[in-house]
């Protein structure tokens, strides 16, 4: 049987994620972005889709590169005001039974002791559907609400984030053993002591001497998310994530990006199709092919290309502001920026981009493809890219929300269905079992394994 | 018309709260502290019974005082596991209209930036309904959690905490205008840019150069409490506080208490009735008083002396664990310390007590006052601590959850409203509203408003 696809939905805490301006479209909900009403009913039809998981981005700082200051990201509300993303998890969950919840949350700015007693804490109510999305930051004035002057350079990131790991994974992992809280009322024990252990970290960059303020969760460790594609971020990756967000023109760009991800992993001997590979995506779909090309042409009316230059200028760190629209983009020459501005201009090696057609092209999905057409149509694409690149699904962007998402779940999802390369009920368990099988916490081939038993060998808290 | 009585209920995210031991009683649902369900009854009950707010408490450290380690903590559960408290607020939030949420947070260990966007973000969800009880912390476990051999000296922490405040309503309360968004699809403006400003603040402890990321939320600040009552907690409550919380053993050191909190607010220019003071207290309420006591009697059946021993040693940095239950519990050194006992101890000067005594005592309601009988008795009690004190209302421990707080709606509440005590519907508007009347923002005497108009004096971000 052909491999499964799996779906995410990309989506942010905020009004404007990857379609800048299309919070003026007229059956668009970003408005109430700040409301509980829109993510309940996000969730509801997300579990009607039978998607995988939630996926929630986030940003500590805003956009200002483009012009030299924040006006623009302000004016158009590029991700700019944006909320904690966290916070909208429990509301989520108790109006759902399997949608998984996949957070980002940036290591720069969150105390680790503080951070793991959060995911555990959402483990618990979620009943083992939280997952984090690992990043370290890329926008200098996140850096500066932090009282930095600029964010700590890349590749010191991620030695840091390394350092941050072993400590999470310990109070995770290796504080608390699996038998340790009996609850037994007749003997009045509710913990046993001696199956608690402190956790003494002394890394470079972090301390800890401190017992995990959880108990065990069904996870434990939430599911690891990873999207960094630098040699820096593909080396974290391979160690640690569980899943891994790719974004890239072509299915040929991704299929070498998929082969580079799973080389990684199994040179440091992991299993390299235990690792889930999702691409960055946008569907238009409708009941006819022209009723989806109409539909494009309706939202394309709404698209903002000053937003979408705001956001190329964070992501790649070039000015747009200064560009004549008809310039021919060049290269760029910062690593991020390049592999940014490749996920769109990369599938044709041939042709010249302008800024304007740049603007154009992000201004539905971000540096994502755009997949538009009938059910039949879009599943065809869609099976073409997981067959052709070794994917494992894909992270959806919206262009009008909820309606993208509601579209998927309710055309292109029974077609995949029928086409049997798309689940017809959810697996039973936690986020991990749902996507793995097998157990709710990390196989005993992860790094974070390591630290498991460590309780065995401490001092009593 | 006599003052309205207001209730606050007094939970955490734990097993054992107050009272220690009581998890084992076979109606208690304490074991179900880390599922949304046992939340989202609560909630539900509370709103019921028109209390004003749900006030989480929180710890981030162990109590391992007594005995010298974590060890009968952990055994008795008392107050660890202990989980998140700022994560229940959304899905609580979800199923109710009006239950104020005022949560805890200790701000020595929550960088202000993320902080501020993440009380802004659960304003915004709740609409209005979210406050802030801001804590320093007093246990050096919590400090051993982030890297510090033991917790900032007392006075220390309130400089610090002066800071932070600064730093943080700069961020609500300067960065953003009110009219700042304006969402005008038309003219394709979210956000003006010109009426948000970066927040510039260089203090001894934070520095903060960046706009706040969220938009201005229903009350911006949220309504502001806090539980100091040494000379500095004093003072910080005098300049910052909206509502205190207090605890004390006998009506008389209760009337002194807010005597000194209403003078020390008036001597720095605020109107002394504008502060809300809550007192601690537990009733134990049944239809008769014969009932009510037999209820009592149940309940001590499972009462956890240890338990409440390892909460008094966390509290006074006594460790009761050498002390003979026998014994005179004697004066003690520390400040904290001695305050704590004296909540117990001062309501009778010259009545000795023995460590056994004291382990009761704190068994069933921690270290506040028991309250106990038929509706009526009750009434004329909570009556009585009101008119002769000058308290507003009573933050109320459970023994059994929810069953205590159960009772206090469907019994209690229904006799002070006939008494004309207490409210038969909740105000409209914002928990500010709901409390004070008037606006949903602080007031312009409120030492926040000072940094209201700074946005107009900066650059632009």
């Amino acid at each position: 049987m052909s491999k499964p696809i799996r779906f995410n939905a990309f989506e942010m805490n905020c009004v404007a994620h990857q379609s800048p301006g299309l919070w003026r479209h007229p059956r668009d909900r970003s408005r109430a972005y700040n409301r509980l009403d829109y993510w309940l009913d996000l969730a509801r039809i997300l579990e009607r889709g039978l998607f995988d998981g939630l996926f929630l981005a986030d940003v500590l700082g805003v956009y200002d590169v483009y012009g030299g200051n924040g006006a623009a990201a302000l004016q158009h509300a590029t991700q700019i005001p944006v909320n904690d993303p966290l916070l909208l998890v429990p509301a989520m969950a108790a109006v759902t039974r399997h949608l998984g919840f996949g957070v980002t949350v940036n290591l720069s700015y969150e105390p680790p002791y503080g951070f793991a007693r959060r995911m555990s804490t959402l483990d618990h109510l979620t009943e083992g559907r939280i997952g984090w999305n690992i990043v370290t930051g890329y926008l200098d004035s996140a850096a500066r609400g932090a009282g930095k002057d600029r964010q700590t350079a890349h590749d010191d990131r991620y030695a840091i984030a390394e350092d941050y790991m072993a400590a999470v994974y310990k109070l995770w992992e290796g504080s608390w053993a699996d038998d340790a809280v009996v609850a037994d009322a007749e003997a009045g024990v509710f913990t046993v002591p001696e199956r608690v252990r402190k956790v003494q970290h002394d890394g470079p960059h972090f301390r800890i001497d401190a017992l995990h303020l959880s108990e065990p969760s069904p996870q434990r460790t939430p599911v690891l998310y990873q999207a960094g594609t630098s040699p820096a971020g593909l080396g974290f990756a391979a160690r640690h994530a569980e899943c891994v967000f790719i974004s890239g023109p072509s299915r040929k760009v991704i299929a070498s990006r998929v082969a580079a991800i799973r080389q990684a992993a199994a040179r440091i001997g992991r299993d390299p199709a235990s690792i889930l590979i999702f691409t960055l995506l946008t569907v238009i779909v409708a009941p006819s092919d022209e009723e989806a090309r109409a539909k494009l042409a309706d939202y394309r009316r709404y698209a903002d290309h000053e937003g979408a230059l705001t956001l190329m200028s964070g992501w790649t760190g070039v000015d747009f502001s200064q560009l004549d629209p008809d310039a021919i983009v060049e290269h760029v020459e910062n690593e991020a920026g390049r592999s940014a501005l490749e996920n769109i201009t990369r599938a044709d090696p041939d042709r010249r981009w302008t800024v304007r057609e740049v603007a154009e092209h992000v201004a539905i999905g971000g540096i994502g493809p755009l997949v538009v057409g009938s059910p039949a149509r879009v599943a065809d694409e869609l099976e073409a890219w997981v067959d052709e690149t070794g994917i494992d699904g894909f992270n959806l962007a919206f262009a009008v929300r909820p309606e993208t998402f509601r579209d998927v779940a309710d055309l292109l999802v029974p077609e995949l269905q029928r086409r049997g390369r798309y689940k017809t009920a959810y697996a039973e368990g936690a986020l991990r079992q749902k996507l793995f099988g097998g157990s709710a916490r990390l196989s005993e081939s992860h790094t974070a394994a390591d630290y498991r038993q460590l309780w065995q060998a401490l001092e009593t808290a």
